[in-house]
C-alpha cells in the first residue's frame, strides 16, 4: 500500500469489489475475506475499512446511489432533459445494472437490521428529493409543463424508474437498452412528464 | 410425522418458515437445519422435501407468487374491480409485505444460478399474463375502456404495482396501506385503468 491513502477512495474500491461479489455470488457470498482477496488488500486493511459487513453493504449501497445521484446532478447542469437525466438512472448499461442488483439485494435484505433500514430509507428520501429539485429546475427553465407539481411527479418518476428496473430484474435479456428507453418514454410521456 | 403426508403441503409449510426467516435475518441465514428447526422436523426430513437450498429458495418465490396469482383470479372470478384485483398484490398486509420481501431479496440474487434466473423469468412472464387476462376479462365485461390494448396494460399494471412495492421496500412506515391505494388509485386513473 502507498503511504499516502486517500481513505475514501479505498473504500469506494472496496464497494465496487462488493457490488461484483453480489452480482456473481449473492450477498450472502460477501465475506471480509472474500473482498480482501479480490481488491488485492489483506483482511486486516479491509477491516480498517469497514468494522464489519454490514457497514461493508451499507457503504456499497450508499456508494451505488451517490454514482447514479452524481450522474443526474451533473446531467441537470449540462441542460439534460428530463428524460435524458431518467435514463441515466435506468439498468442501461452493465455498471447501472450491477448498481440495480445491488439495491434490490439490498432492499431484501432484513428489516431487523437498523443501518440498513436507515440507509434504505435515505436512500429513497434522497431519490426524491434530487427528483423534486430536477424536475424544479426543468419546470423554471420551461421544459416542463408549469402545472406540474414537483413532489407528485417526483413520486411519479420513482414508480417509472423503479417499475422499469424491476422488470429488467427479473428478466434481462427481455429489456435491451431500447426497449427500456421506448417505455420510459411512453411513461413520462403519459404522466405529462415529456420533454417540450 | 403423520404416516400421510400431502408432499405439496409439507412443502408449503417449509416454504412459510423460509419466507420467516429472509425476512427476519436475510436469506443468507437461510440453512436447512435453521429451517427444520422451526418448522419441527429434522433435516433428514426438510431434505426429504427438499435437496439444496437453491430449489428451497426457488420453491419459496413460486409459491409466494402462486399464493398472489391464486387471490387475483379468484377476486376476478367474484366480480371484483381492476382496483381490487391490483389492491390484493400490493403489500398493504404483513402476509403480502412478507412475499414482497421474499421477492426483492430474490431479484437481488446472483443471476449466475440457472434455476434462480428460470424462476425469476418464469415470475415476470406469470405475472404478465395474468395482468393480460384479468385486462382482457373486465374489458369483455364492460368495466374497462374498451380501446385498452391488454398487453400494453398489463405492463403499466406491473409498473405500477412494483413501483409502489419498490416504495414501501424502501421505507414502509412511510406507506401505510391508505397511501399505497390512494397512489394505486392514482396510477390507475392516469393509465385510463381505472374503473368505470
Amino acid at each position: 500500500m502507498p503511504l499516502k491513502v486517500d481513505h475514501d477512495e479505498r473504500r469506494r474500491e472496496i464497494a465496487r469489489v462488493v457490488e461484483d461479489i453480489v452480482l456473481d455470488r449473492g450477498i450472502e457470498a460477501v465475506t471480509i475475506r472474500d473482498v480482501a482477496g479480490r481488491v488485492g488488500f489483506s483482511t486486516t486493511v479491509v477491516s480498517h475499512y469497514f468494522r464489519t459487513k454490514l457497514e461493508m453493504l451499507v457503504f456499497t449501497h450508499q456508494e451505488a446511489r451517490r454514482r447514479a445521484e452524481a450522474a443526474v446532478r451533473d446531467a441537470v447542469r449540462d441542460g439534460a432533459s428530463l428524460m435524458a437525466c431518467a435514463e441515466l438512472l435506468l439498468p442501461l448499461t452493465d455498471e447501472r445494472w450491477r448498481d440495480w442488483h445491488t439495491w434490490f439485494a439490498f432492499w431484501g435484505m432484513t428489516p431487523a437490521e437498523p443501518s440498513i433500514d436507515t440507509e434504505r430509507r435515505t436512500g429513497s428520501e434522497s431519490a426524491a428529493t434530487l427528483f423534486e429539485e430536477v424536475i424544479a429546475a426543468l419546470r423554471a427553465a420551461g421544459r416542463l409543463d408549469p402545472a406540474i407539481a414537483p413532489a407528485e411527479a417526483a413520486i411519479d418518476l420513482q414508480l417509472i424508474i423503479n417499475g422499469i428496473a424491476s422488470l429488467v430484474a427479473q428478466d434481462r435479456p427481455a429489456w435491451p437498452a431500447d426497449r427500456q428507453k421506448a417505455e420510459l418514454r411512453r411513461q413520462l410521456s403519459r404522466a405529462g412528464l415529456g420533454d417540450r
